[in-house]
Protein backbone atom coordinates (compact mmCIF):
# COMPACT_ATOMS: atom_id res chain seq x y z
CA UNK A 1 0.00 0.00 0.00
CA UNK A 2 3.18 2.08 -0.21
CA UNK A 3 3.51 5.78 0.00
CA UNK A 4 2.85 7.80 -2.90
CA UNK A 5 5.60 10.35 -4.55
CA UNK A 6 4.10 13.58 -4.02
CA UNK A 7 4.70 15.48 -6.57
CA UNK A 8 4.01 19.85 -6.37
CA UNK A 9 -0.19 19.11 -6.67
CA UNK A 10 0.10 16.63 -3.68
CA UNK A 11 2.63 18.71 -1.43
CA UNK A 12 0.24 21.42 -2.17
CA UNK A 13 -2.85 18.93 -0.94
CA UNK A 14 -0.43 17.63 2.04
CA UNK A 15 0.51 21.20 2.93
CA UNK A 16 -3.05 21.86 2.92
CA UNK A 17 -4.18 18.95 5.19
CA UNK A 18 -1.31 20.26 7.78
CA UNK A 19 -2.32 23.65 8.24
CA UNK A 20 -6.29 23.06 8.11
CA UNK A 21 -5.90 21.00 10.88
CA UNK A 22 -3.39 22.80 13.02
CA UNK A 23 -4.88 26.47 12.43
CA UNK A 24 -8.09 25.58 11.31
CA UNK A 25 -9.65 25.97 7.85
CA UNK A 26 -10.94 29.10 7.67
CA UNK A 27 -7.73 30.38 9.04
CA UNK A 28 -5.39 29.23 6.75
CA UNK A 29 -4.46 31.30 3.36
CA UNK A 30 -3.60 30.26 -0.09
CA UNK A 31 -0.14 31.87 0.62
CA UNK A 32 0.34 29.98 3.98
CA UNK A 33 -0.15 26.94 2.12
CA UNK A 34 2.07 27.25 -0.87
CA UNK A 35 4.75 27.94 1.70
CA UNK A 36 4.14 24.98 3.55
CA UNK A 37 5.18 23.49 0.48
CA UNK A 38 7.74 25.50 -0.84
CA UNK A 39 5.75 26.83 -3.69
CA UNK A 40 4.66 29.59 -4.96
CA UNK A 41 0.61 30.50 -5.08
CA UNK A 42 0.81 31.04 -8.32
CA UNK A 43 1.46 26.88 -8.64
CA UNK A 44 -1.61 26.33 -6.09
CA UNK A 45 -3.88 28.11 -8.51
CA UNK A 46 -2.37 25.83 -11.45
CA UNK A 47 -3.74 23.04 -9.30
CA UNK A 48 -6.71 24.12 -7.36
CA UNK A 49 -9.07 27.34 -7.88
CA UNK A 50 -9.32 27.94 -4.11
CA UNK A 51 -8.69 26.69 -0.62
CA UNK A 52 -11.77 24.63 -0.82
CA UNK A 53 -11.07 22.16 -3.41
CA UNK A 54 -8.16 20.82 -2.14
CA UNK A 55 -10.49 19.14 -0.21
CA UNK A 56 -12.81 18.22 -3.18
CA UNK A 57 -10.55 17.49 -5.94
CA UNK A 58 -10.59 13.49 -4.95
CA UNK A 59 -14.25 13.80 -5.27
CA UNK A 60 -14.16 14.17 -9.07
CA UNK A 61 -11.67 11.71 -9.31
CA UNK A 62 -14.45 9.41 -7.54
CA UNK A 63 -17.11 10.45 -9.60
CA UNK A 64 -15.52 9.78 -12.86
CA UNK A 65 -14.14 6.27 -12.27
CA UNK A 66 -17.96 5.91 -11.02
CA UNK A 67 -19.47 6.54 -14.10
CA UNK A 68 -16.96 5.17 -16.01
CA UNK A 69 -17.06 1.65 -13.75
CA UNK A 70 -20.66 1.83 -14.28
CA UNK A 71 -20.30 2.35 -17.99
CA UNK A 72 -18.03 -0.75 -18.17
CA UNK A 73 -19.84 -3.55 -16.45
CA UNK A 74 -21.26 -5.95 -18.89
CA UNK A 75 -24.67 -4.90 -20.40
CA UNK A 76 -26.59 -7.96 -18.65
CA UNK A 77 -26.11 -6.42 -15.29
CA UNK A 78 -28.86 -5.29 -13.45
CA UNK A 79 -28.98 -1.62 -12.30
CA UNK A 80 -28.01 -2.68 -8.81
CA UNK A 81 -25.05 -4.84 -9.73
CA UNK A 82 -23.80 -2.02 -12.19
CA UNK A 83 -23.81 0.21 -9.29
CA UNK A 84 -22.55 -2.72 -7.05
CA UNK A 85 -19.40 -3.43 -9.33
CA UNK A 86 -18.99 0.61 -9.28
CA UNK A 87 -18.53 1.21 -5.93
CA UNK A 88 -16.03 -1.97 -5.75
CA UNK A 89 -13.42 0.79 -8.27
CA UNK A 90 -14.06 3.16 -5.39
CA UNK A 91 -12.08 1.51 -3.52
CA UNK A 92 -8.34 1.54 -5.35
CA UNK A 93 -9.10 5.24 -4.90
CA UNK A 94 -9.61 5.80 -1.45
CA UNK A 95 -7.28 3.60 0.24
CA UNK A 96 -5.79 5.67 3.20
CA UNK A 97 -8.11 6.02 6.25
CA UNK A 98 -5.95 8.33 7.96
CA UNK A 99 -6.39 10.38 4.97
CA UNK A 100 -9.82 10.37 4.76
CA UNK A 101 -10.26 10.88 8.64
CA UNK A 102 -8.36 13.76 8.83
CA UNK A 103 -10.32 15.43 5.71
CA UNK A 104 -13.94 14.42 7.38
CA UNK A 105 -13.02 16.23 10.56
CA UNK A 106 -12.01 19.27 8.58
CA UNK A 107 -15.17 19.26 7.01
CA UNK A 108 -17.27 18.39 9.55
CA UNK A 109 -15.88 21.46 11.09
CA UNK A 110 -17.16 23.68 8.85
CA UNK A 111 -20.98 24.28 7.63
CA UNK A 112 -19.60 25.93 4.39
CA UNK A 113 -17.66 22.49 3.89
CA UNK A 114 -20.51 20.26 4.90
CA UNK A 115 -22.54 21.74 2.65
CA UNK A 116 -20.29 21.36 -0.39
CA UNK A 117 -20.15 17.87 0.32
CA UNK A 118 -24.00 17.55 0.34
CA UNK A 119 -23.39 19.17 -3.24
CA UNK A 120 -21.27 16.38 -4.04
CA UNK A 121 -22.59 13.56 -3.22
CA UNK A 122 -25.99 15.21 -5.25
CA UNK A 123 -24.10 15.47 -8.48
CA UNK A 124 -22.17 11.76 -7.46
CA UNK A 125 -26.21 10.20 -7.30
CA UNK A 126 -27.20 12.50 -10.70
CA UNK A 127 -23.82 11.30 -12.88
CA UNK A 128 -24.60 7.88 -11.74
CA UNK A 129 -27.88 7.87 -12.60
CA UNK A 130 -26.88 9.60 -16.15
CA UNK A 131 -24.82 6.71 -16.63
CA UNK A 132 -27.29 4.37 -16.16
CA UNK A 133 -29.98 5.67 -18.42
CA UNK A 134 -27.42 5.56 -20.77
CA UNK A 135 -27.15 1.57 -20.55
CA UNK A 136 -30.69 2.02 -21.16
CA UNK A 137 -32.10 1.32 -17.50
CA UNK A 138 -35.48 3.26 -17.42
CA UNK A 139 -35.70 6.90 -15.64
CA UNK A 140 -37.24 5.84 -12.53
CA UNK A 141 -34.97 2.46 -11.80
CA UNK A 142 -31.91 4.56 -12.74
CA UNK A 143 -32.48 7.07 -9.86
CA UNK A 144 -33.19 4.38 -7.78
CA UNK A 145 -30.47 2.73 -8.14
CA UNK A 146 -27.98 5.67 -7.97
CA UNK A 147 -29.69 7.20 -5.02
CA UNK A 148 -29.16 3.40 -3.24
CA UNK A 149 -25.77 3.13 -4.34
CA UNK A 150 -24.72 6.69 -2.83
CA UNK A 151 -26.75 5.57 0.38
CA UNK A 152 -24.80 2.29 0.39
CA UNK A 153 -21.63 4.49 -0.18
CA UNK A 154 -22.18 7.41 2.05
CA UNK A 155 -22.78 4.95 4.93
CA UNK A 156 -20.11 2.53 4.14
CA UNK A 157 -17.92 5.95 4.12
CA UNK A 158 -18.83 6.86 7.28
CA UNK A 159 -18.73 3.69 9.13
CA UNK A 160 -14.91 3.92 7.58
CA UNK A 161 -14.00 6.95 8.89
CA UNK A 162 -15.17 6.09 12.58
CA UNK A 163 -12.85 3.37 12.22
CA UNK A 164 -14.34 1.04 15.15
CA UNK A 165 -13.23 -1.69 13.09
CA UNK A 166 -10.57 -2.97 10.92
CA UNK A 167 -12.78 -3.39 8.13
CA UNK A 168 -11.93 -2.00 4.91
CA UNK A 169 -14.14 0.04 3.00
CA UNK A 170 -14.94 -2.39 0.01
CA UNK A 171 -15.69 -4.66 2.95
CA UNK A 172 -18.08 -2.11 4.09
CA UNK A 173 -20.00 -1.67 0.90
CA UNK A 174 -20.72 -4.92 0.45
CA UNK A 175 -22.11 -5.48 4.03
CA UNK A 176 -24.36 -2.33 3.09
CA UNK A 177 -25.09 -3.17 -0.33
CA UNK A 178 -26.16 -6.69 1.30
CA UNK A 179 -28.07 -4.82 4.20
CA UNK A 180 -29.88 -2.81 1.84
CA UNK A 181 -31.13 -5.80 -0.06
CA UNK A 182 -32.36 -7.16 3.05
CA UNK A 183 -34.21 -4.26 4.39
CA UNK A 184 -35.77 -3.26 1.36
CA UNK A 185 -36.73 -6.96 0.78
CA UNK A 186 -38.95 -6.33 4.11
CA UNK B 1 -58.94 19.79 -0.89
CA UNK B 2 -60.34 23.19 -0.31
CA UNK B 3 -58.30 26.51 0.27
CA UNK B 4 -56.75 27.08 3.72
CA UNK B 5 -58.21 30.62 5.76
CA UNK B 6 -54.40 32.36 5.30
CA UNK B 7 -53.52 33.28 9.00
CA UNK B 8 -50.70 36.14 9.33
CA UNK B 9 -48.47 33.15 9.04
CA UNK B 10 -50.09 31.95 5.71
CA UNK B 11 -50.27 36.08 4.35
CA UNK B 12 -46.58 36.12 5.07
CA UNK B 13 -45.54 32.86 3.24
CA UNK B 14 -48.04 33.74 0.40
CA UNK B 15 -46.40 37.07 0.06
CA UNK B 16 -43.15 35.89 0.38
CA UNK B 17 -44.08 33.35 -3.13
CA UNK B 18 -45.65 35.56 -4.90
CA UNK B 19 -42.58 38.18 -4.65
CA UNK B 20 -39.65 35.64 -5.12
CA UNK B 21 -41.77 34.96 -7.88
CA UNK B 22 -41.98 38.06 -9.47
CA UNK B 23 -38.52 39.65 -9.05
CA UNK B 24 -36.49 36.90 -7.30
CA UNK B 25 -35.62 35.47 -4.26
CA UNK B 26 -32.48 37.76 -3.88
CA UNK B 27 -34.13 40.99 -4.99
CA UNK B 28 -37.00 40.47 -2.56
CA UNK B 29 -36.58 42.42 1.18
CA UNK B 30 -38.24 41.33 4.30
CA UNK B 31 -39.88 44.82 4.47
CA UNK B 32 -41.49 44.13 1.09
CA UNK B 33 -42.56 40.69 2.10
CA UNK B 34 -44.58 42.39 5.10
CA UNK B 35 -45.98 45.17 3.45
CA UNK B 36 -47.58 43.05 0.79
CA UNK B 37 -48.69 40.88 3.62
CA UNK B 38 -50.34 43.87 4.98
CA UNK B 39 -48.47 43.25 7.94
CA UNK B 40 -45.32 44.67 10.03
CA UNK B 41 -41.94 43.43 9.54
CA UNK B 42 -41.61 42.65 13.40
CA UNK B 43 -44.68 40.65 12.76
CA UNK B 44 -42.42 38.55 10.01
CA UNK B 45 -39.57 37.93 12.43
CA UNK B 46 -42.51 36.53 15.19
CA UNK B 47 -42.98 33.81 12.66
CA UNK B 48 -39.47 33.15 10.40
CA UNK B 49 -35.77 33.86 11.33
CA UNK B 50 -35.62 35.43 8.10
CA UNK B 51 -36.35 35.09 4.40
CA UNK B 52 -34.58 31.85 3.23
CA UNK B 53 -36.86 30.26 6.10
CA UNK B 54 -40.13 31.21 4.37
CA UNK B 55 -39.05 28.04 2.38
CA UNK B 56 -38.26 25.79 4.31
CA UNK B 57 -40.66 25.96 7.17
CA UNK B 58 -42.77 23.22 5.91
CA UNK B 59 -39.68 20.64 6.21
CA UNK B 60 -39.33 21.00 9.75
CA UNK B 61 -43.08 20.07 9.89
CA UNK B 62 -42.65 17.49 7.33
CA UNK B 63 -39.70 15.92 9.61
CA UNK B 64 -41.82 16.23 12.16
CA UNK B 65 -44.69 14.51 10.93
CA UNK B 66 -42.13 11.77 9.64
CA UNK B 67 -40.64 11.16 12.43
CA UNK B 68 -43.92 10.71 14.68
CA UNK B 69 -45.05 8.43 11.86
CA UNK B 70 -41.87 5.82 12.41
CA UNK B 71 -42.02 5.90 15.85
CA UNK B 72 -46.45 5.18 15.49
CA UNK B 73 -45.82 2.09 12.93
CA UNK B 74 -46.99 -1.10 15.25
CA UNK B 75 -43.17 -2.69 16.75
CA UNK B 76 -43.91 -6.12 14.36
CA UNK B 77 -43.00 -3.89 11.23
CA UNK B 78 -40.01 -4.49 8.96
CA UNK B 79 -38.02 -0.88 9.06
CA UNK B 80 -38.63 -0.03 5.61
CA UNK B 81 -41.91 -0.69 5.86
CA UNK B 82 -42.28 1.55 8.96
CA UNK B 83 -40.52 4.46 6.72
CA UNK B 84 -42.72 3.27 4.18
CA UNK B 85 -45.92 4.29 6.22
CA UNK B 86 -44.22 7.59 7.36
CA UNK B 87 -43.67 8.69 3.78
CA UNK B 88 -47.55 7.72 3.54
CA UNK B 89 -47.70 10.82 6.18
CA UNK B 90 -46.20 13.12 4.03
CA UNK B 91 -49.22 13.59 1.38
CA UNK B 92 -51.25 15.03 4.07
CA UNK B 93 -48.68 17.50 4.87
CA UNK B 94 -47.64 18.28 0.85
CA UNK B 95 -51.05 18.67 -0.94
CA UNK B 96 -50.92 21.59 -3.36
CA UNK B 97 -48.57 20.57 -6.29
CA UNK B 98 -48.82 24.28 -7.79
CA UNK B 99 -47.50 26.24 -4.74
CA UNK B 100 -44.65 23.17 -4.41
CA UNK B 101 -44.08 23.77 -8.22
CA UNK B 102 -43.68 27.71 -7.32
CA UNK B 103 -41.30 26.91 -4.30
CA UNK B 104 -39.13 24.89 -5.98
CA UNK B 105 -38.34 26.93 -8.82
CA UNK B 106 -37.41 29.60 -5.96
CA UNK B 107 -34.88 27.06 -4.87
CA UNK B 108 -33.75 25.83 -8.00
CA UNK B 109 -32.81 29.87 -8.88
CA UNK B 110 -30.39 29.96 -6.15
CA UNK B 111 -27.60 27.97 -5.11
CA UNK B 112 -27.78 29.31 -1.24
CA UNK B 113 -31.22 27.32 -1.29
CA UNK B 114 -30.31 24.33 -3.31
CA UNK B 115 -27.95 23.92 -0.33
CA UNK B 116 -30.03 24.70 1.72
CA UNK B 117 -32.33 21.73 0.98
CA UNK B 118 -29.75 19.07 0.50
CA UNK B 119 -28.57 19.81 4.17
CA UNK B 120 -32.87 19.43 5.32
CA UNK B 121 -32.79 16.09 3.34
CA UNK B 122 -29.91 15.08 4.82
CA UNK B 123 -31.19 16.28 8.55
CA UNK B 124 -34.12 14.45 7.88
CA UNK B 125 -32.53 11.11 6.96
CA UNK B 126 -30.78 11.57 10.13
CA UNK B 127 -33.90 12.44 12.04
CA UNK B 128 -35.15 9.24 10.37
CA UNK B 129 -32.55 6.55 11.21
CA UNK B 130 -33.08 8.38 14.77
CA UNK B 131 -36.52 7.07 15.14
CA UNK B 132 -35.66 3.82 13.82
CA UNK B 133 -33.10 3.18 15.73
CA UNK B 134 -35.62 4.43 18.55
CA UNK B 135 -37.78 0.91 17.59
CA UNK B 136 -34.60 -1.18 17.92
CA UNK B 137 -33.28 -1.24 14.41
CA UNK B 138 -29.94 -1.86 14.29
CA UNK B 139 -27.25 0.66 13.40
CA UNK B 140 -27.01 -0.36 9.78
CA UNK B 141 -30.33 -1.20 9.02
CA UNK B 142 -31.18 1.80 10.34
CA UNK B 143 -28.97 4.12 8.49
CA UNK B 144 -29.49 2.39 5.02
CA UNK B 145 -33.70 1.84 5.42
CA UNK B 146 -33.71 5.66 6.69
CA UNK B 147 -31.64 6.85 3.38
CA UNK B 148 -33.51 4.69 0.97
CA UNK B 149 -36.80 6.35 2.51
CA UNK B 150 -35.06 9.93 1.30
CA UNK B 151 -34.02 8.54 -2.20
CA UNK B 152 -37.83 7.50 -2.60
CA UNK B 153 -39.15 10.62 -1.20
CA UNK B 154 -36.76 12.87 -2.92
CA UNK B 155 -37.29 10.84 -6.68
CA UNK B 156 -40.99 10.90 -5.90
CA UNK B 157 -41.20 14.43 -4.77
CA UNK B 158 -39.50 15.06 -8.13
CA UNK B 159 -41.99 13.34 -10.35
CA UNK B 160 -44.37 14.91 -8.84
CA UNK B 161 -42.99 18.43 -9.17
CA UNK B 162 -42.31 17.38 -12.98
CA UNK B 163 -46.06 16.69 -13.30
CA UNK B 164 -45.88 14.72 -16.20
CA UNK B 165 -48.55 13.00 -14.85
CA UNK B 166 -51.74 13.14 -12.74
CA UNK B 167 -51.21 10.57 -10.29
CA UNK B 168 -50.44 12.18 -6.79
CA UNK B 169 -47.40 12.02 -4.59
CA UNK B 170 -48.68 8.95 -2.68
CA UNK B 171 -48.89 7.34 -5.91
CA UNK B 172 -45.77 8.16 -6.85
CA UNK B 173 -44.24 7.06 -3.43
CA UNK B 174 -45.74 3.96 -3.32
CA UNK B 175 -44.36 3.78 -7.03
CA UNK B 176 -40.94 4.26 -5.93
CA UNK B 177 -40.83 2.14 -3.05
CA UNK B 178 -42.14 -0.93 -4.91
CA UNK B 179 -39.65 0.12 -7.90
CA UNK B 180 -36.61 0.85 -4.84
CA UNK B 181 -37.25 -3.32 -4.12
CA UNK B 182 -37.59 -4.33 -8.06
CA UNK B 183 -34.10 -2.49 -8.01
CA UNK B 184 -32.33 -3.69 -5.43
CA UNK B 185 -33.96 -7.58 -5.70
CA UNK B 186 -31.49 -7.13 -8.92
Amino acid sequence: MGRWEPNARGRLAQAAFELYGERGYEQTTVAEIAKRAGLTERTFFRHFADKREVLFAGSEILQDSLVRAVIDVPESAAPIDAVSAALETVVTVLRDREFSQRRQKVIDSTAELRERELIKLASLAAALADALRRRGVPDLAASLAAEAGVAVFKVAFERWIAGTDEKDLSELIREAIDELKAVTAG
